[in-house]
This record gives C-alpha cells, sequence and structure tokens, in this order.
C-alpha cells in the first residue's frame, strides 16, 4: 500500500487559503482548538488521511460502527471579505515515528501546495510545569514580517522561550513549510502540561480568530475551561489539606500552586 | 525481497466468497476459533504468506522438520446452497510492528478482492480483566445493515465497548477494508485476558456457524474449555487457601472470582 | 545506497558448491566452527557484503587501520573427488532487525543460487541452560532424506528440542531456502548459553566434516575448549566455596554443575 | 519525501577538496573542533541537508525566527599554495537509526565524490573513562601511508585502542569512503566521556591545522577549556570533602582524579 493514502472526498478550489494545523500534542491545546474552530464555523471534510505511520487502530463508536484512525482536511469559504479561505487539518495521532512525521507532513505540504497554499499556522501547547492562570500564546515563524504582525495581535516572542526547540508536526510543518516557499508561523498556548487545557486552546483561538477577522462564540471552549479549573481547584485542596495533616519531612513544603507533581 | 512474499499454492475459483480472519491475540481467541473452524470443515490450503514484517523464525516438528512462520489461507467450498463459501485467514504472527500490520492487512485484502470477496468477519477477544462464565459476543462493524443482521443473531453492540478502539489486524482489516469497499465486522469473545480461552473462541464460532448456516461438532472445543475451566478453578482454591492462611495486611482481601493479578 | 551491497572481489565458478553459514549467535558456535573451518582448509574471500541492516561500526587492527563490518563469503574447491567445493559465510554481525534479517538472508541466498547452490547446512548453538560435558549436535531440516541421511552421521533429531522454534539467520536460511528450491539443515551444538563455546563448535564442525568427507586438524579448537573448561572449573570453585561459606538462606542450594546464574 | 534532502545554496568548484566531518558525539568534542574551524577560517556554507532520519524537529532563536535540524556543508579556499581546499560537514544530529547512518553518509560521501573528494577526515572523542590533562589525539585509517604521515604530525596509533571498534558517522565515512574509492583517517581526541570537552577538540584541531598547514588563532577554545577546567575542579574538590566527611563503607575510596562516576 502506499505509505500515506489519500482519500479526496470532494473536489475543492479556493483562493489563496491558508493552511491550520491542529493536531494532537501537549495540554491536548492544539487538537480542541482546531476541533472547536472546524465545528463552530461548519468547515467541510474534504480529505482524509490514512497511513502506515499511524497506528493499527480503528475507533468504535456507541452504535458499534467503526472507524479507521486518520487525519482530515476541513476547508471553510470566507465569509466575508475580512475573513480568510481556511484548510483545517485535524486527526487522531501524529505520525509515530520520526519518519512517519517527515513522510506525513511532506505530503499535506505537497497536497496543500497544489491547492495554492503559501502560509501555515500550526497550534500547540507550551508546557511551563507549573498552572498557568492566563496562558500567553507564544510564536515562532519562518519570517520577520510574519512575527512583526503577530505581534500586534498579542503573540509573545520571548527570548529562550522555547529554548529547545519544537518537536513534532507542528515544527515540522514550518520547517518543511519553507522547502514548499510557505510562510508560517507556530502559536503555542501556554499549559501546564499536566491537564488537557481547553483554557489554553482558548487563548490560541482568540489569536486565530483577530488573525482572519472572524467572530466565533467561544462559551462552550469556556465552559470546559471553567470545569477543568474546578479539578484543578479540587486537587489543590486536597494538596493543601495533605501537606497541614503530613508530618513534616524536614524538607521545604511543594509550592501549593504548582501542580507539576500530578503525573 | 518482497515485503510480503505470496506464494500461490493453487488456483482457487469460488462464487463471492467471504473473508474470515483468525489470528493471534487477546486470550488466543480468534486463532482457536479459526484455526478449529478450518479443522473441522476440511477446509484446503491454498496460499501461504512469508514476511519480513513476521519475526525471523523457523518451527520444527517432533520430526526435525522445519516450517518459517507464515499467515495461510484456507478455502472451503460450500455444500449446500445455504452455506457460503469461506476463505479462512490463519497464522503465526500478526505484523510486529504497526507498518507491517497495514502491508500486510492491505496485502490479503487485495489479494481477496481479487477473487469477489465482498465481505469480512473478523474474529478477537475482548479483555474484560476478569473471569467471565458465559462470555457474550461483541460486535464492531462498517455498516448498519450488517450490525442489524448481526444482533438478531445475538452478537452484542454495547454502548462504549470497545471503548478505546481495536488495536491490530482484527480492526484494521474493517477499516482498510473499507477502501476495498468490503462490508465486514468484528466478533470479540468477552475473555479474561489472562487465559487462552476457548470458551470465548466457542461462543464465536457458534456466532459464525449460525451466520453461514454450518453445523459443526464443537464438542472438541467443549473439552478443552473444561481443562482451562479446572486450571482456573484449582488457582482460585489456592488463592482462597493463601488469602485464609495469609496475616491480613489490613487493607481489602482481592474479590476471589477476580483472577486479574495472575499474569 | 543499496540496502545490501555485494562487493565481489573475485569471480568463481564451482560444480554444485554447498553453502555452510556459520554467524555470531548462542555461545557463539556456528561462527567460531565457520572461521575454524574456513582457515583450516585455506577458503578463499571471494565476496564482502555491508549493509545498513548491520550496525553503523567499523574495527580497528592493532595498526590502525580500519575495517566496516560485514559479512563474507569464502570459497574452497573440492581437493578429492570424497571432498565437495564449499561456499562459507562468515561475519561479525546478523541482521539487527527482523527485516534485514530476512533482506541479508534472501540476497545471500539469491546470490549463491545464482552460482549453483542447491543445498545449504548453517550452524548454530543450542542452549540447554546447564553446562553440557559432551554436547551432542541437535538437526531440523526441510527434506526427510536429509534428515535421515544426517542421523546416520550422529545428527540428534529429537522430540521438542527445539520446541519453540530457531531465530535468527541459522533458521530463516533454511525457511527462505526453500523457495530458492534448495534443501538444508541447521546444525546446533548444545551449549550452555553462558560461555562462549569451542567444545559444541569442535562437535557441530566434527559432523561438517564427516558429511564432507574432509580431514581437518582441530586441536586448536580443542585447546581453546580446554582453556574455557579451566575458566568454568575454577568458577564451579569458587561457586563451591561460596556455597560452603555463606550462611544457609533456608533455601535449596543451587546445584553446583549449573552455571545458569553466571550472566 | 526523499529520504535525504540536499538543498544547494551555491554551486561550487574546487580543485582537489579534502572532506572534513565533525557531528555531535562523544564529549562533543567533533562538532566543537568543526564549528570552531568553519567559523574561524570564514567557511561559507553551500548545502543544506534536511532527513527523515533526523529528529522531527525546529530550532528557534531569540527573536522567534525557526531553523529546522539539519547537516550541513561548509567549502573554503585555500589562500596559499601550503593550505587546502576544504569542505566540513557540521550538523544538529548523526542520524538517529543505524539505516540513517548509513543513508546520510553515503549521500554526503557521493555528494562529495562528484566535487572530486578523494581523502576525508573525520573528527571524534575517544572516552578514556577518567579525566586526561593532556589529550593525545588517538588515529585510525584506511591507508598505512596516511597512518604514517598523520604519525609525524603526532597522531598516536595505539595497541587496542580504540579496541572494539568506532561506532557512528565518524567512523562510517571511512568504512563507507573506501567504497568510494576515499583514503581517510578519524582523529580522535582522548576525552574523559563526562563533559563537553573543549580541550581535546583543540588538540584534534592543531592536528587538522598542522595537516593542513593553516594558522588559526585558538584562543577562544583554549578559554572555554579552562571554563570547563575550573568546574572539573570545584567538582573535584567538593568530591575530596565529600571523601573526608563520609564515613568510610570500608572499601578502597574512588581515586579523586576519577570523576567516571558523575553521570
Amino acid at each position: 500500500m502506499e505509505d500515506v493514502v489519500v482519500r479526496v472526498l470532494e473536489k475543492v478550489e479556493l483562493k489563496d487559503p491558508v493552511l491550520i494545523v491542529g493536531l494532537p500534542g501537549l495540554g491536548n491545546v492544539a487538537k480542541l482548538a482546531a476541533d472547536y474552530l472546524k465545528e463552530a464555523i461548519g468547515a467541510t471534510k474534504f480529505v482524509t488521511i490514512y497511513s502506515k505511520y499511524f497506528p493499527p487502530q480503528v475507533y468504535v463508536n456507541e452504535s458499534g460502527m467503526i472507524r479507521m484512525v486518520s487525519n482530515d482536511l476541513y476547508y471553510y469559504k470566507a465569509k466575508t471579505p475580512e475573513e480568510r479561505n481556511l484548510l483545517i487539518l485535524v486527526g487522531d495521532y501524529q505520525g509515530i515515528s520520526p519518519e512517519g512525521q517527515y513522510e506525513l507532513t511532506d505530503k499535506v505540504l505537497s497536497l496543500v501546495s497544489g491547492m495554492g497554499v503559501r502560509q501555515v499556522f500550526t497550534l500547540a501547547g507550551f508546557a511551563q510545569g507549573h498552572m498557568v492562570e492566563n496562558p500567553r500564546v507564544i510564536g515562532a515563524a519562518t519570517s520577520n514580517s510574519l512575527i512583526e504582525k503577530m505581534k500586534k495581535l498579542g503573540v509573545v516572542f520571548a527570548r529562550n522561550e522555547p529554548g529547545s526547540g519544537l518537536i513534532g508536526a507542528s515544527g515540522l510543518f514550518l520547517g518543511l513549510g519553507e522547502l514548499y516557499k510557505m510562510e508560517s508561523i507556530c502559536l503555542m498556548g501556554e499549559t501546564s502540561g499536566y491537564f488537557v487545557d481547553p483554557r489554553s486552546a482558548e487563548a490560541v483561538l482568540r489569536i486565530l480568530l483577530k488573525t482572519f477577522n472572524m467572530d466565533v462564540d467561544l462559551s462552550d471552549l469556556e465552559a470546559k475551561a471553567k470545569e477543568i479549573d474546578r479539578i484543578a481547584s479540587r486537587l489543590r485542596e486536597t494538596e493543601a489539606k495533605l501537606v497541614t495533616d503530613t508530618p513534616s519531612t524536614g524538607g521545604p513544603s511543594q509550592p501549593k500552586e504548582d501542580l507539576g507533581y500530578i503525573g
């Protein structure tokens, strides 16, 4: 079989579309944001991608129907002159080997390059190792003009963040995108790294919406974020109680606001 | 060498055959059922598949003759108008890497597609984590009509079972089968996950026989199931004795009917 | 680069040659035997095989010269009408992945098939898990006639030995050899599995020499075997002393002749 | 995508150039030396190599610009008749799998072979397991004439060093280089194996400079070496204090100059 199987469900032509990539990863920030966006704006699936670089797995829904793990491309036609035509890549997995990561990213880039994509926005989480009340969105990009533009929309391009680089699809789309002459940026929502983080996803999404002059109701995402806040808050209380009740071991107690030890 | 080597031992033509897949896996349910079926109905081997996606291994029989690990296809010609022509895939291993799983499944599907297969039944075990007296057969399928049909034969399509999806060949044949326009179902016999489980294999086989209007003597499989029951029963008694004899550690004792801790 | 690089150093034509395979493995039995044989009979290297399925490694000799890891084919022209023309495969490594094992074995078989090889003898160690004073040679083969012939020369074809099959090149040459219509046998010298075992290599070699009516001085191999015996014997004494000196832990003491715990 | 993507930034023609390879590895000796050399002599980047055999990673610099992990070729045109035209290979990673190592090395060799390279110098660290005050440079090569020549420049070709061979690109360039009829040598700077080692890099670089009759100011590298010396020295003092303060366990104390236990 082909290493990456591309099934085109509908032939789509769009003027100057932008690719948005939101695959599973840290805090599930990217997947939460992209899945929410495609639902909220009513984007249409037009490509399904299967690959031997994904796990050999199918999902089963409540009525017993199966679906093979995949990545999927959705399109959205701009409804106002201020909006942009969008392609949104979402999926169940990133490639499970380094080679698979390269092959899958390259295949998608090759496909969307043929559709006229010249700009890519990838989404990601940025692990801080501690709880983040008001997550910033940190950027990394391939051009200074894009950096300057996104700074104005609130994206932070900070020294030594992220120091060690980006690992996985969100970075690779930027790097390989350059070989396709695409300009691209990764938008990383700060997150603890311990929880699924809808608040971080919301922060990322707000930047995206501003960038593309779109208006989307984010209340469902906010509700999810508050639910996670409640869980985290209860965990903090339990911890505080444990710290109080536990005989001191002589060492400094763990700072209460740091949930870093929660697997 | 070719990634997957297909050796055709006999040219076979069958009208509208169904593929049954029973490879090693959880509780060895699928392999037990498919091996028993092919023996009981006198199916004939006509294809042997070797592959670098299997371990580099040969088996040696009692007289010193070797046989390389393989998957094998058997055929069975319907003996009554109510029966179906069958192709049965059995083997020593599933592919040992994700890529191998995809490549092997696709190769078999491509082969049987050329023989006119439009329907696939894969067999599997479904781990419950505790002993199951009367294993149900749980289904996952690619079409609602097949789900409705199999429900009438006693297959259960339950909510959240299996929640996390199917991993391995039994699911992949369904997923990739759709690319070959095949309708398919996975029949999963409930099993503890700790023992080889002929009773679960028997439950799966009874559904298969009903589906294809076949009559097969299952007494050998029942005998095997009773032998395993005896072993499990002795293990439970030993456990009960150990629990009684062991000084309490203050915690709740393990429920006796749960053999989950047996590796 | 090619997955397997074959460098032919000399064009060789031989009538009806036999392939002998002695690669590193259990107790180094096969490598010891094949390396000794090729030296003793003055076989000539005519093919070197490099591959990305070997480790990325070079060896450095005492004067600082390097040599890349490889497998090598030697040839030997029969000196009497009773002897056979031989090809001997030796090397630093077997393929380090399952795929590599298949690809390397297939490449060598394809090469020697073109040279007229119709019979393959692979050498191996057979782990008994305890010291073996007089190692037997256990066989596994692809034809009954070869089994009968080798039985007469002292090879044992015993029930349930080896029960679980052969893993690696020594078995794969037999299995894949059948696809090249070659008749083949694996000669396994019994060995503890804890030491490099020249005595087991000697036992295997004696069978080979009988098979091909060759006369080779094995005294160097015997000397090595005695050296290993001395080391093992000293280890046994140390162990016996330790057992005597150590306060009993209440359990049964390890049998003295079992060196199974020596890594 | 191609397994190894070669982007040529500038078409370069040089007479009889020598390839110098300095990739990350033990003590980072090779990378330190080659990076320092290319900066000091003002070599020009003319080829960038991307590959699925590298990790799927991009680096982000202080202003937020990304760069995909790569290997890069630089060229240097001899400024005097005594100097040599040089190609210098540096990079972020070696191939992360054995297959990747072979494929990447072969691709570079194929490329530079087309540019007329007939001689290769690879750099490496040689782990001694203890601190080395005055690191020697140990050699391994593909020809006796090169060994004799380099001996005169101070390279040591010692018995049993390195006994077990070289693993990775520094050895593979030598081994595969022979298939391209290249003469080559690996220059290994002795190093503890516990620290990044600019002093060892300096020793290797001095040999290189002598070989190519070049004059380079090494004071920056010396400064780095002294900084590392200070760190190591402080660690030694801490250790000495710990040894004095710690109640004896009855065994011999670790030699103070051996920092082998520092991870």
